[in-house]
């Protein structure tokens, strides 16, 4: 496969965007290999992903152009190059399986980019990432450690050059300031259970309640109280044949599934962020 | 299929229950055709639900002695005839969708009961129940007439002598008074959302807020304000292409498949109600 | 929602078709509502669905000019009005759980077409199709009666202008011949199963095979003996717990699910046929 | 957990038999803590997974004499007991997924069983199973030296005390003079089509027919050339939008989940072996 630009795009919506979006593209020598759009007509707002290959090695060029181009249109736009390999950062803490699932992953080439290092606030894991060949960073936290952990923790995000951190069953709540100083993507994976429970134990609880489906839900991590814009969802049957050990089970497989294919659309530049939802382009 | 006698029983867990109960029925000359038991270890609770041929032409008296005898276990046990055709009632508004999906499965024989009556606090969809031979009742209810009306609705209830109420997108909360006087089981169908939503227009915030599912919950109505048992549950993925209009399409298609499941799992005596949760014996 | 045009379009791909079909569109005062397109880089064919709002009441005039302008881009196309609706004649013969549903959804305002008649080769449903306010047209058929009773249906289907025929459990094979005549789309739904059976009474065969999946296929009938190109498929869930009986109305419902679906794609101008296969623009 | 006996019976159906286990297990001290029973009404036949606690450490002599006793009913009969690991050898050629997958689930603690050692046709996955701390065997096998390779996989199995054979992508056909011989349970997985396709570059396929679903199937391996009993299977949907290597990685995250639920059902004693079917307790 070439080496492709890709274009999220959204904005007041107006009648030509994709006559105008297509043929600056056309006019520069690009050829459109993936395109979507969608306008949501109740908000009046235009979303589009475009996948194109540029004319020659005119990739940055190209990329600039078109933001300054989008940009005339009233549209926010990011523009990345299928070439670049993200710089992707795990946090973990004792639980394993969303861990290995995406390293597997990433090894399999199932990812468009790269698992730089690993950081936990617990050593546990440290052998295992070090075994995959992957740094691994042991930065304890506490209630009274917090803000100097998170201040390492930013430094070697920094220092990695680090464009997407994972969270996978990291277990710890990442502060305001934090995410505001990243200023770059976190995903995060929960579970998810109707009806909704508050409190520790939720598998437990679930099973106590009678539930007959659990559910996990991906979605980047904001500054708000509330859980962030959802990116993938999936949910599984369970009945009363199911032990708490099989909810928990059940919950892992779902934790992994929901999150790798959240992190493959991401990597992808299928999400588009707009206010506290998701336009996903699968 | 020869007519059969279905217990549902549970209780204090302890060795010898299941040769306890297979016995009784041997011994009696019963044949047992399906037989399903659940230990809760945790709660150290029994449950089980069995199905068995009597001997000859005794259900009567062998559902009466079977009913001291599992009492004498320390069971609390309900013995029901599969000859038996469950009374129904169905209590609509205007909504059709569930309505006409329950009509029709009872007509193609799926559901092991008769809708004797249709209550509607609406007279819209009057004409049809009566199109499908099926007596409809209109009885009106506001703010103002609740208590009267309910008390309208229990007397008829009685006169029909109604075994189960299902709230086929009825869109009114009975009262807790009504549920002790009619003191039978009720069946409701609600729409689910991960997260949850509270107030009204639940499809257009699920679309604000960009869910990637969407589900419906069928349970038991209860006094309590929460939702009772859950006997059923589903969800249906949705994404950005999905309009509002599509969701409620999906949500009626939901609120169908799981109502009618529910309804049938309950007039086959294969749910247990155990404190706030049930045990479907699928 | 104002009126608009529907496109298909399919041919060889090459730089700057999307610029030159949205271009086209801005040019003659359209405005696109939708649109969706999709690059087979394997086979090198370009697919694109675009829906657009013609300037004023252009609609007649447009459509033609399009089909010209497509044309000349080398690409197959049709062009469909939103505001057309579609005119639908439903094929039956004794079951009715397909026909019920249809004939439902269709009054539930699901479909974008009208359901103009109904023929069976059993006048076992004649009665609830005109309950329903439908035309029912009984066209006995048999070995020996076969072509002339298919020279009746055609006959009345060029009478009725009827647009799309939907084998709504008909159980009776189309002849080439018809297919050729007619002309027009052919939607049919038939179970499936993993693996696959031949001959007769297939819950049975798969209840003593001991599947533990039964799905159903909607797809457009072809003059050649094996299917033709699928639209929509679903499956559901079996054990050992579930009787043919189980089987037959898990089928059922899979089998309405999945032709509604269909349906309403096929309605909406969503499904392009290339080759054995489908395109489905969702 | 207090270590239990297993048993699967299956033979004749007539009244008591459920009574007469129960009551066996009863009388001599045992306490059931799960017993699911199925009665097949049209073949006659009752098939039943009973698990129980024996009084002391008497489970060697119980299972011996419930055999006994069983085979008296007229039953087949298989006792395990829950403390036994069942040695399990996993058979594997150059696609990791599966093998990752199951090993990763092992060390979770998922399986009731040990995996032994790793047998290749390929040296790829060598230095993968002894970084797991796995014995790996190199046995390329050809057209040629299939008849020794197989020889020398049969002796390893013996002097292994091989219990479970696990087929993970082994991509070669056991003879049947190999399943002969082995005489212990071999679980395959392969992928699953509907429609199905005969022929290499099964996903090319799909992907050429457009199918809407992929799926996986694993089921024990056997002497006939047709699979054997089917034990789970599981589908995911496709679109146009997902290209060759979508459907093979969907295939991959199909082939894991659908292999190891097959793999944990069979080794807590849940898979019963009927004719060409299975009853799965699960």
């Amino acid at each position: 496969m070439p080496s492709t630009l890709i274009a999220l795009l959204h904005g007041p919506d107006r009648p030509g965007l994709v006559a105008r979006v297509s043929g600056w593209i056309f006019e520069h020598g690009g050829n459109i290999i993936h395109a979507d759009q969608h306008h949501d007509h109740e908000a009046g707002v235009f979303f589009q992903r475009v996948e194109w290959v540029p004319k020659g090695d005119t990739h940055a060029a190209d990329a600039a152009d078109f933001r300054t181009f989008a940009a005339g249109l009233g549209m926010q736009v990011q523009v990345s190059q299928s070439a670049h390999r993200t710089r992707v950062v795990l946090f973990i803490s004792k639980a394993d399986h969303c861990f290995h699932d995406l390293v597997l992953r990433w090894k399999a080439g199932e990812f468009a980019g790269e698992i730089v290092a690993v950081v936990g606030n617990h050593a546990d894991l440290g052998a295992l990432a070090r075994g995959y060949g992957l740094p691994f960073h042991h930065i304890p936290i506490s209630a009274e450690t917090k803000a100097a952990s998170e201040a390492k923790q930013l430094a070697l995000l920094r220092k990695l050059d680090a464009e997407l951190v994972i969270l996978a069953r990291y277990m710890q709540v990442l502060s305001a300031d934090f995410l505001t100083q990243f200023g770059r993507p976190v995903i995060n994976i929960h579970h998810s259970f109707l009806p909704a429970f508050a409190g520790g134990r939720p598998y437990h609880q679930a099973h106590a309640r009678g539930v007959k489906l659990i559910g996990a839900t991906a979605h980047y991590a904001t500054r708000d109280l509330d859980e962030g814009p959802i990116i993938n969802q999936d949910v599984a049957r369970v009945t009363h044949r199911h032990g708490v050990e099989d909810l928990i089970r059940k919950g892992r497989d779902l934790e992994k599934t929901v999150l790798a294919q959240a992190v493959r659309w991401h990597l992808e530049g299928r999400v588009l962020i707009y206010g506290h939802k998701t336009v996903v382009f699968d």
